[in-house]
């Protein structure tokens, strides 16, 4: 639930004048996950603040940063700053690339929302959403008309690190290896680029189709997504063609987990090809059920070939169910088996919106 | 002075409709404490969010969290969320242990509130608090029959860090050397325990008698506490008996001070047996008078005693003044003198309610 | 646009009966800023939450914190808490010194508010705004009467880290090093010294004139500054002299860019002698261009001499134009070409205020 907060000037503004606002809201959960081993607590609180404002000839400007605590306190602060009107929507900071923004991900299952499986719903769209940052922020362009939005986003292609602006400075580039959850085979690297990304999706009354292009350096991803919905059922399918991309990640701040053991996914010897997903929700009244299926396919590079490295692919499945109490409170549970994670995961317990 | 905004959704609102909300508080303190060298500035101020809504069948829920600044920009963000309902009520994150819901501690003197001198009126209790987070977030269950309040909290027993929960992951367990103030005896150990409490208190119009439980590992914790009140004089005592601990914190955020010179508590030497404490209170109209006495006893083990050490008591005394200001400020200062610190401390300032 | 959270209890209150209140605002920026060599985005968002109280004898006090989010994620918290009455103001955290608070700074131009040049119209003030912090909070008295006001900042002379105040602990010193932007030459010294400074300034209709003096350890600061209005133009001049004052800082939160190359400021070879500036800014309707010119002259010592080192001046020019927008956004522009920076650099975005 929304809280607009009144600004003592707004109260005794005339009709015409535009006035700046501030909005706190928060979410919090609690309950238990199961990380195939242990089951174990697992709690947040977050205060949202939402701004919102206007010029004097109807731009419309706002922006969003949230306060975390995940019980560990070192949660960071995410947020994002935007300029709307007639000619789009442009907004810079922790935004989605063009590709994501135009087709989405597949459902969330949970009372983590799918967090306690390292967040295997969302599709590793290539720039954007918490990629690419260390150039600093990115930034992603809407123009909506009639039933058509045109999506763009980009990183702006320099890691320096400046006064008000981040960098790794270094160009130093890693790869990521499950198997000791480190960073590995760190090199300095001479030049940087931008990571950007086009996008567009239809949107009629019953359906939604979406296409998405990104590239960075020599990686390139195509992506295409569709959603229908059929009374109180909605089907979803997103399918993503990755070529020469030597690394995968997985969406959220917690992806910290342990990964399969016998998976060495480094540049030299995988790639990542193909991820595809369906997924599927059913509501009735307070009560939604959703599942979701999703294919990552590694395929060996020339290297990992003369290694006498196979091709893998990895099958993950969640099913979850959420029953709406009233209020903003929602008790919800989610299970998923993938291939990516050593064993099956659950999570029970409840989330709030205030 | 507790402030709720207003949402604009519920200000049309009909009867029947719970709505959720968001109060943004805050507290501030400005002053000066004498460290036993030196006198120095210290200040802090914080923002407070308490997030409270109510299910459609009746159900409460909630959280806190909030931000801080100590003047040296660091400090973390603590929270917890919490369901209550006619069954009880149970909160997650940053909770305090069973023994200690039921107890408390000792009275808080001076404008820091007892931090000027580490936090020396909170009994060191064994669990929860700030105890046992390495394991993630605790959880504390309250259940109250008339005058009788039943507690129980835990820990999850595993400090495996997965998605959305924390964990030291490598089951390290060290010593706290009050010398150096470092960390000392690392080692790997192969599992972990559940750090668990039990509590109950029972509340008359004059008194409050508490009993608790608690468990962690090895150590053992068995605590006793009363509070009367005669007038406007509160007297408190409390008790606490420990086997097998060879560790002791003070509570509060700021424990990093320089300890007694000549005390080395490892594991190996020497045991926390048992903390005893009384606290008096005195008010009338906007003056307030409070103080306390404390003894810490700290026992040889067979290896301390073979070492040729001695057993050493720990004794500590504080006494405070406040005086309301009204509109939320408070004038305050307090003064300890204990074995733990090398010298007397003391503080003097204004604290402030927003 | 100042927002006031109306409490609930403030809405049933009876007059006469003070009210603490929490207000939440916000800022926002976002825009391209050129580095010299590339550009790139750079937007942040900034939460504010700003309290204010009233003793029931008249005791003004409040605070305010804020929450930032830079794309990085890593900002720390500011914050300050003050009191304020009939023989003055009182403010603790983090203030500027005394000679500041007088005389203050060049105009800021640019969305990022000079921040894209390493706030380079912020004079380098000897203690205060981010100096000598590594003692814990400064405070900061001002006292008014009628067009004068007398202000006087210290810290507190003690880096000895306490359990409520921050200290670098072991007194250690470092030089800052402009061309590998690292500290060196860090040495444990045995003692601190109070960084302490007086100001004052008249302010007429038209003018104001200001006077500051500042003393940390040995090195030295004598103030000097002035701004006249005449219709819609203001002119300012600034002139700072030190004495043995071996490093110089720059303000804001960002500091961390390339300076020039050749320069090797350290405490053997040079030190800052002077700095005076010139600002300009006119204003008309919703357009306000303004600039600044600065000279920083470093000068060799005996051992730099020796060395066959020169004098060396820095140069800083900047020129800025906004536009504003109405209801709280500026479209803004800036230009800085400083000998404290290899390339011209310039920004150029919009900044909001909620």
């Amino acid at each position: 639930m929304k809280k607009v907060l009144f600004a003592t000037t707004a109260l005794v503004m005339t009709a015409g004048v535009a006035a700046a606002e501030v909005a706190v809201t928060g979410t919090g959960r609690m309950g238990v996950i199961y990380d195939g081993n242990d089951a174990q607590f697992s709690s947040r609180i977050r205060a949202i603040f939402t701004m919102t404002g206007e010029s004097d000839a109807g731009l419309s400007f706002g922006g969003s940063i949230r306060a975390d605590n995940s019980a560990n306190g070192n949660q960071g602060v995410a947020g994002s700053v935007y300029v709307s009107g007639t000619y789009g929507k442009l907004e810079m900071g922790d935004v989605v690339s063009a590709s994501e923004a135009a087709i989405g991900d597949l459902p969330e299952i949970g009372y983590t929302q799918g967090g306690f499986a390292g967040d295997l719903e969302e599709i590793s769209y290539l720039t954007g959403d918490g990629a690419n940052l260390d150039q600093g922020p990115n930034i992603l362009y809407q123009y909506t008309i009639n039933n058509i939005s045109l999506f763009a986003s980009a990183s702006d292609g320099s890691d320096r690190k400046w006064f008000t602006t981040t960098g790794a400075n270094d160009n130093i580039e890693c790869t990521y290896d499950p198997v000791t959850g480190e960073l590995v085979d760190c090199a300095t690297v001479s030049s940087d680029d931008t990571a950007w990304s086009l996008g567009a999706n239809y949107e009629a009354e019953n359906f939604t189709v979406g296409l998405g292009y990104a590239k960075d350096g020599d990686a390139k991803e195509v992506t295409l997504g569709g959603k229908a919905t059929f009374n109180n059922i909605a089907v979803s399918a997103i399918y993503a063609d990755y070529s020469d991309r030597d690394s995968i990640s997985f969406g959220g701040d917690d992806a910290t987990g342990n990964f399969v053991d016998d998976l060495t996914l480094t540049s030299d010897n995988y790639q990542l090809s193909k991820t595809w997903g369906l997924g599927l929700e059913w509501q009735q009244d307070a009560i939604r059920v959703a599942g979701f299926y999703r294919r990552d396919e590694i395929r060996t590079t020339d290297i990992g070939d003369a290694a006498g490295l196979d091709d893998r692919d990895f099958d993950t499945f969640g099913v979850g169910a959420d029953y709406d109490l009233g209020g903003g409170a929602t008790l919800s549970g989610g299970i998923v088996d993938s291939d990516w994670l050593n064993d099956t995961v659950a999570d029970m317990g409840v989330r709030f919106k205030f």
